[in-house]
């Protein structure tokens, strides 16, 4: 805190590579919010203005819009995944994978375009779906495991018809109603419950 | 029952009328069950050959494809739509609600190909959606206002949403699974339960 504080001057790189990283996250997360609301097409300037960086920091990082495109839907799946270990420590089973669903839900609700855009054969979005595969999926059966585990949910369902559920119901969420699909969701998840049907 | 009652011989008619419209139902009960296994394009013989009715029946019938879909489509919105009273005056309001429900869903999930034949634009599917706004929108609207006024509906949901949830859940309904989009309607149905989230 103190402008006392020693500081390794050989290394000076250290700042700049902080900075970079902070524009990269504003960059993504402010990409992130316009294609939620926009779409992907969305004009450039609304991303970095919301970003608070220039056009050419942009470019830097995505020197194509399917460079960007493809890492916020990266960095979605990343924070997706790794919320499933931190709702797992912190709720009950049931109540673990609820948080998660939903959370899941959001993610897919709000990617307008986006899935379109993985549609394309644009070689950008190679390995999205690899990494889909192998970070968000494994991380979800975790949960879902450990709520069959606790008999807090219905029998007669499987990992994979939730995923396939929650991506059913958030089909074609409108923009005009960005509540509807999220209340679908959360109605599925409450009849998801071992004691719902009775 | 007996040979020996009196017949009117001066209404040959009835007869006949009898037989053209048994065979029409056979026609219409077997081209929907043909075209839920194999689509609407299924061949005709299929189709003929399970009505155990002629080509020459079928074509007086319905001289293109198009107008036997449209006929099946018109016969199945009928058969939801009357199933409506006669499940309210069975059940308790929930029960009757759901019942209807998964008859929808079914309808829904079964009616392979039928959606895009829809929006091909023939003339012979004009009036089919007025025909499912007059006859099984206010059949399910009573459903549910009952369930509603009954207080055993949670109060997020309105009757819109519950179409549209079911189409969405019959999505590309699995013809090798073809109990999932069933199963994925009866979680959505026991979460719509007022007392479903505690």
């Amino acid at each position: 805190m103190s402008s006392e504080t020693p500081v390794d001057i050989g290394d000076r790189a250290r700042p700049a590579r902080a900075d970079a990283r902070r524009n990269l996250d504003a960059l993504l997360q402010a990409a992130k919010e316009v294609f939620a609301t926009t779409g992907v097409e969305a004009p450039v300037r609304e991303i970095t203005e919301r970003a608070g960086v220039g056009n050419a920091t942009l470019y830097r990082h995505f020197p194509r819009r399917a460079d960007l495109i493809a890492a916020v839907f990266r960095r979605e799946i990343d924070a997706c995944a790794d919320a499933a270990p931190a709702l797992a420590a912190e709720y009950a089973p049931f109540e673990a994978l609820a948080h998660w669903t939903r959370r899941f839900a959001d993610f897919v609700a709000t990617k307008r375009g986006l899935a379109s855009a993985l549609h394309c054969g644009d070689p950008a979005y190679d390995g999205l779906y690899a990494h889909f595969e192998e970070r968000l999926r494994p991380a979800f059966r975790n949960l879902f495991g450990a709520a069959r585990a606790a008999g807090v949910i219905r029998g007669d369902v499987e990992a994979e018809d939730l995923l396939e559920a929650v991506k059913n119901l958030c089909m074609g969420a409108d923009v005009a109603n960005p509540g509807r699909a999220q209340r679908m969701v959360d109605i599925f998840i409450d009849g998801l419950r071992s004691d719902a049907g009775r």
